[in-house]
């Protein structure tokens, strides 16, 4: 068992929340459980919020994670955003490519200044043009944290042929899968050779 | 299944956060996992966070709640905090019990004001001294809650009582169960009358 008092927080929206998952684990509280079993006693903070843009998670993720990491102990943040930005609403996306873009790169700064960092690209959801611009938003994600040398894994192409996750996300609110799916999203987190806990 | 757009935040210290329980669910996993089972999928933010005392929860619920419960949903809010109040640092708890309790009172005001709230008392830890403040003071809430019209469920009674959790709680760190000690108490809000999701 390491002894180390090992503090992470999730930060995102209702995939880092585990919406609709009857099991109430989500993907992050799958991943705690296995790193539990190697000997990584986590204690996870769950900041995933439903509906929430880059721009929301901008605003409020440093006061939401200070209080939660505490300077004593070893800490760890993940981030995972973005489906929310690639909406539709009158005409427009939610979030603009490019203010995404603008959006993440001094979250991921900041959060490196004091913790370790990861940051997990968007899922598919139900919808196939939403996730052409979700994939797209994805890419450029991925190009930010390579600049800023964080961590970047991307699940939109494995959960898009993964027929667990696209079944579950289409039976039910067309965004959102239940356990199975979520187990799915979990084993990617947990095998990605940045993820620490192994 | 329940139509309605739930949404319940769990706001407190450690005991909420489910500190050491290697099933990551703790007790606020399990009863959102019962009521789902009961036809309502609600979602759940856990906002505990260990050390917090009444003082701490005091300063930060309202900014966490707020972005978290929004007005177009049916909201809930359930409390629980007080262990950490009652421990001892350089010869005096780190809150005085009068503190505790003006601590407690505008946080129930302020949040009947928008939502549905319950009040749920700290629990027993392996330290017999710490457990006597712990029950009067869980006491004393019950009397600022009931002033406040907040139903308040009293846990200290019935986990003293209780084997499985006092043997959890004494087997690791003097504080926290693991997974059937969370099991315990989750049973026991689960069975509470004025828990909403039956």
């Amino acid at each position: 068992m390491n002894n180390d008092d090992l503090r992470v927080c999730f930060v995102g929206d209702s995939f880092v929340a585990g919406t609709n998952d009857p099991e109430y684990l989500g993907w992050t509280g799958r991943v705690a459980a296995l790193a539990w079993r190697r000997g990584y006693p986590l204690t996870c903070y769950n900041l995933g919020i439903r509906r929430e843009t880059s721009s929301d998670i901008a605003r409020r993720w440093l006061s939401e994670a200070s209080c939660r990491l505490p300077e004593h102990c070893r800490t760890f943040l993940v981030f995972s955003f973005g489906v929310n930005d690639t909406t539709l609403e009158n005409g427009r996306t939610r979030v603009a490519e490019a203010q995404s873009v603008e959006n993440t790169r001094p979250i991921l700064k900041a959060a490196e200044e004091r913790h370790s960092v990861l940051l997990v690209g968007p899922p598919p959801i139900g919808d196939n043009d939403q996730n052409q611009r979700t994939e797209h938003l994805s890419r450029r994600m991925s190009e930010v944290a390579a600049q800023e040398g964080v961590p970047f894994l991307s699940v939109f192409e494995a959960l898009s042929q993964d027929p667990v996750w696209m079944a579950e996300v289409n039976a039910d609110d067309g965004a959102h899968p239940r356990a199975a799916g979520y187990e799915k999203l979990a084993a990617l987190v947990d095998r990605w050779p940045a993820w620490w806990f192994k």
